[in-house]
């Protein structure tokens, strides 16, 4: 394919480091060039032994390098508006982590920019489109074998949560994969969520309300129900039955060795997203850099990323009314191709 | 144990020909009386090769026969009231097949009347409480092993829906087991339901909401979840997992043989719920010849009976009105333990 | 079904008493009607609570008692020709533990016997061919949809030995299960055995060549393995896979019930062949008394217990001399259908 | 880490293009710098897309080609040895396909040429080692947490055989995997086997011995048994079972979707080693690339490729004798670690 992509990597901290190893490692075809991030120290330490990458503390300097050709920005949530609409005035493709932008009605000014230039630069990293599960699964819908999808169950579970976690953030956060997966498994919008809270788990800290059960309604009649619960102990488990009108089918269960041994048989859970989703971080990144190359912008859009902050913001309201929330979305510009339902 | 439990057995249509083949040829210890049911050509056809067994038209002559220790009710439920009270009257312990009474008004005084015994004579046909993984299930949770449970997650499917099968029936027949499940896994009483109508399933007759999914909330703070699915092609299947502090439970996944052919690795599901709670029955028969001959009676309760119709009522009044509605429950008398929530 | 069927027990031991609660209190249609065994107070504490059963010391007396119509032996296997012959002398029906008898010489006495009565009276305790899993699998082998049989992997483990459990134990007292179900699943003769012996697991007692791996040669050029294992330390596991032409089964990995907990998913092994194959002889005896009140007798013959004898001595001597070794059988009598290959 | 590594490819048919593709597109810090095939229009087209390649007919020119600076030889097995010396002549580093040389007798001139070198260059293309599966079950061995190793059941079963395999090509062909996989997994040598031929299916061509059953036995006195199917029908299976000390583990079973429809719970199967070790491979080569531009070898030596070498052909020979067949070595360089059995 000839020259190596180079790629600025915004952000140098946990997600960060992980990508430039990524790109400097694991995928084909790219090369990390430059380093944004404001603690020059953690820029460098996430470069060692990586050729060729200038190290910067501000955001456009590091665009600006030498040798960058695309953008991923791993830096926090706040930071991505800033990064994107920089990464869009140099008409640089990027790839952005996930949330696109914390809020719904900036993720929009970030829609609106991309619309203005007519044409797509960014990718927003939901990167369970690229696992192999969630692929297959998406395949068999897409098929028509099963019928018309009537209701997806899902569990997100988490070994424990991290300190600061709130409960709004087992819907912002967490549950924010599983409206993106639904919307792409469907091909539907959902339109309105309803969020119950049994009692807490002891186990979950004081205050926090988890586990939470949470209810989508899609535009075309399916529901979606959401276990989230992320202080469950016993490991990372993502599960997803789609229930269709002539079978079902079921991912998030794959084992890959049986241990039989002291009285039972045992199937290991991974206790971490980066083991579960190891390989569509790669498969995501891959797909990236070589559509990129080809000249392409492909995968979930910005308009999915602020679609996201739409819904997971009424799921939010809903978990504090205790009530039905209708989800409103703004006008989607004709650049992007809307939802079937 | 000495001499055979003489049992009288109302109604020998389909159900009650089952059990009068169960009690003849199954379980140990019991032995058919005799038999009543309005159409005499369909009770004689039901005891062939049965011996010392009379045959009635008319439930009181049943019960009178000589030789009747115990009852066991198959008729349709519009019949079980008088049929409960006739062997109330008599002091004849019996098993009645669920629904107990199909209205919770009517069923409250079937309650009344065995509380003015002043002891229980009656043992209801939920027979998942004897089913081998639900005991199972049920000792795991009672141990504490897994901590509090939070929420149950239940499936419940049939390959297609009888003629005549309404809209209500999905929640006061079928969701009605899980009603009564939930209620004895959990020791805690359901409080309120809300049930939501995905958009029907192309396979289901015009006009029945099939699929539904059904939520209970329970004393305790649980969630009760239940996917009900009367037409959904492919078999019979129950699941349910319980969601727990520091676990979770899965049970109705069992398979016994898997056959790999034609690229795919299979596992059979029933076909019918006769066939998959076919041991259940049996045990649950079993047990109750087995404590009815020690003068015991064990199992649900007339007050489960009630409990499950009360519940019932409530959640086709929630799949009317769209909204989450409030379980109301008379007082329980003080001669059944109340559940814990 | 009128009147139940007075059984004689012989053998008051462990499985013994098992079979006297069986009789008892889970099969329909039989009761005990005397139990003998040389230890008086042992016989008396299983009848404990069977009303009607007189209690003796000699088999012949207990053969004679009042009331007995059948008789079931559950004496060590030394004892068994004896009640066998005395039972054929009595034309009483018998179910017979395995093994039959433990010499192949002196069990085709017990055939020869058999053979000059001219009819069956004996059925073998063979109970895999009634567990639910072992008749599946017979079923879809029968049935040719997976074209012709072309090998059995079988794997058997049991948790720990008894004490004086020999290494040619673990041909003729394990395996034996194996032997037969082979025969019967393949409807073959096992003509040739080899035993290989890897170095044993340091958990055998000193001296005990644990685990096993034998391979039988079958008259229809099927080829049989099996790794015997009796100190495996985790759990009683018995598996079966056939391999056809067309696609391959697999039984002995059912379960009931996943427990997803600290870091894993874990099922459940059986510690206790009685557990694993409880239902199994539940049906095994109500299956004999079924066949006996109705006149007749069915299940595995004298034949399949000598045809079993034959092979296990040859396994033994395939152990010991480290060699291939043919299986020699007396010539069948016309009473018992042979096997087809 | 600076420069890619440029490689010559030597071979262009199917394995050799889908390694041509991999170097371009899939691994990260490698480019193809040369390809070498007879037939130059096959070259081409392998080639297409690919920048800064240059395509030759003889091996020799391919290996002196500007920017050559490894050799991966995915060439017929008759070519191997030649291009094996020729890497070794020019001190290359060299992934070689299995099987390294088709005859022990001149793989093992390849070790001695290599020994001779007094350093390794060579890496053996036996992908199962890189798999994750194989790799977890390695991990666990090694960890001893089950104790000794004392049998691995391994099945090998393919949908059918090409044109032209022989019955000897199920033993040094397909079981050759099952060869390497079981020395590596035990770290112990094969010191012995035994082939036994049941009757051959209806489905395989005319001729061909197909299934076979071939065992092993170890240095450290384990048991390896392979059953090999070429012609099972139904899907592509690699399934290996270690059962030690104080429990087992298997893999190959792996599942990553289940649809339950049509009256059954189906997940597929693999049809094509070549979707089933995809992942395999893939970590294969980026090992290979990672640790040649860090100036090491890793993975199966040449020893490896030899030894396999020698065990299948002693596979053979014990096929055609029907007997056990012990395996000779020649002794091992000290280049090499030995294994400990």
């Amino acid at each position: 394919m000839g020259e190596l992509l180079g790629v600025a990597v915004l952000g140098a901290g946990h997600m960060g480091a992980d990508h430039i190893r990524r790109l400097d490692r694991v995928v084909s075809g790219a090369r990390v060039a430059a380093v944004g991030d404001p603690d020059p120290a953690r820029a460098k330490e996430a470069v060692a032994g990586v050729d060729g990458v200038s190290v910067h503390t501000e955001t456009e300097a590091a665009l600006d390098a030498p040798g960058v050709e695309a953008v991923l920005i791993a830096s926090p949530g706040p930071a991505h508006e800033e990064a994107l609409l920089a990464a869009f005035a140099r008409g640089l493709p990027v790839l952005c982590e996930k949330p696109m932008v914390p809020e719904s009605a900036r993720a929009l000014r970030v829609v609106e920019a991309e619309a203005r230039l007519g044409r797509r630069l960014a990718q927003i990293g939901f990167m369970r489109r690229y696992d192999a599960e969630y692929l297959r699964l998406k395949s068999l819908l897409d098929s028509g074998r099963l019928g018309r999808p009537l209701m997806l169950h899902c569990v997100h579970r988490n070994v424990s949560s991290p300190p600061g976690f709130t409960s709004a953030m087992l819907v912002n956060s967490s549950v924010a994969h599983e409206i993106d997966a639904a919307r792409w498994l469907l091909g539907q919008e959902l339109t309105a969520v309803t969020a119950l809270r049994p009692r807490p788990s002891g186990n979950a800290p004081e205050g926090l309300l988890d586990p939470q059960f949470v209810l989508f309604e899609t535009g075309g009649g399916a529901l979606v129900d959401v276990e989230v619960f992320v202080n469950c102990g016993f490991g990372y488990q993502v599960r997803c039955e789609a229930v269709c009108e002539a079978g079902s089918a079921r991912i998030g269960e794959a084992h890959s060795m049986v241990v039989t041994a002291e009285g039972g048989a045992r199937e290991e859970v991974p206790q971490d997203y980066l083991v579960r989703f190891a390989d569509a971080y790669d498969r995501e990144v891959q797909a990236w850099v070589d559509a990129t190359r080809r000249g392409r912008v492909t995968g979930p859009s910005a308009w999915d990323g602020y679609a996201a902050s739409a819904v997971a913001e009424a799921g939010v309201r809903a978990l504090q009314s205790g009530g039905r929330t209708a989800v409103e979305f703004a006008p989607c510009p004709e650049l992007y191709p809307q939802a079937a339902g």
